[in-house]
């Protein structure tokens, strides 16, 4: 249930970027933390999601979120590379199952229709949108911060309109 | 490198059902356990992924394998059954990664070629060879159990070529 001191931590999984965006939802939604993790790219790949898991539970212990937040990326390259954006996100809802938080899943176009009000908005419209909603003086970088921002804010207002809903 | 006492734990990776295999390299390869990990279906995917990591750290624990070979599956369905693979790869090998075991990937077709002698051969001709090779008195089973086996016997035949060729 949202509570005024519920704390969200939205993910954007990648193998080589993994944008992360904690808020915390106040009477207005603030910001607590943002950025990315990028684990060096010659590590074996194994080595590079327990960068990944270590990392997440590192903010998951830091924060307390009540809610992780996860983005179900769009796919349009081969298997293989679904394979590994597969094991990225992997990395992370592992580490919020092993700290017993929650897990929820939103599609791109969720978070932009959020944060936007518009499935299709450009990565521009979101960091406005974003850096305007959380008060921020210019839009969070990198991209994929942004993105875990706009997941982390779609979350707080899917768990919104579920309390409304009485669905918990 | 292979030596005398080498454990070794093969992996079948998949969300539904994943085959695990630990044979220990003496004079002739043995079996020292294999089975399979069955989380309940109606668990969140991220519990059914914490089930697969922690029986994979159990396993690992038990046993201290010196390597984790792990199959790279054929993917011919959509791209979302390649990210819940992905998702169940990535639970196997970031146990791996935390307890500081390596990694080795093989796809079936390397399995099947170093088992069978053929990278095309049938699910039964592995099964019977598996047995054969093992001295199982009859073929392992279920099919993921078996194909975890063939993929740790993989690791070895592959590991014993690189040390002729003194690649480590």
């Amino acid at each position: 249930m949202t509570t005024s001191s519920e704390v969200i931590l939205g993910i954007d999984p990648g193998t080589r970027i993994t944008g992360f965006g904690i808020i915390q939802l106040l009477s207005v939604p603030r910001v607590i933390d943002y950025g990315c993790i990028r684990p060096p790219a010659n590590l074996p790949l194994e080595k590079k999601y327990l960068i990944i898991f270590n990392d997440i539970e590192n903010l998951i212990k830091k924060y307390r979120p009540s809610a992780v937040a996860v983005e179900t990326q769009y796919v349009k390259k081969n298997v293989q590379s679904a394979i590994k954006l597969g094991m990225a996100r992997g990395a992370v809802v592992l580490a919020a199952a092993k700290n017993d938080i929650p897990v929820y899943e939103y599609a791109p176009t969720q978070a932009k229709l959020s944060v936007v009000g518009k499935g299709q908005a450009s990565k521009h419209q979101v960091m406005q949108m974003v850096a305007m909603i959380l008060q921020l003086s210019s839009p969070p970088k990198p991209e994929d911060a942004a993105d875990a921002l706009a997941i982390a804010l779609c979350h707080s207002h899917h768990s919104k309109k579920r309390m409304l809903k009485g669905s918990y």
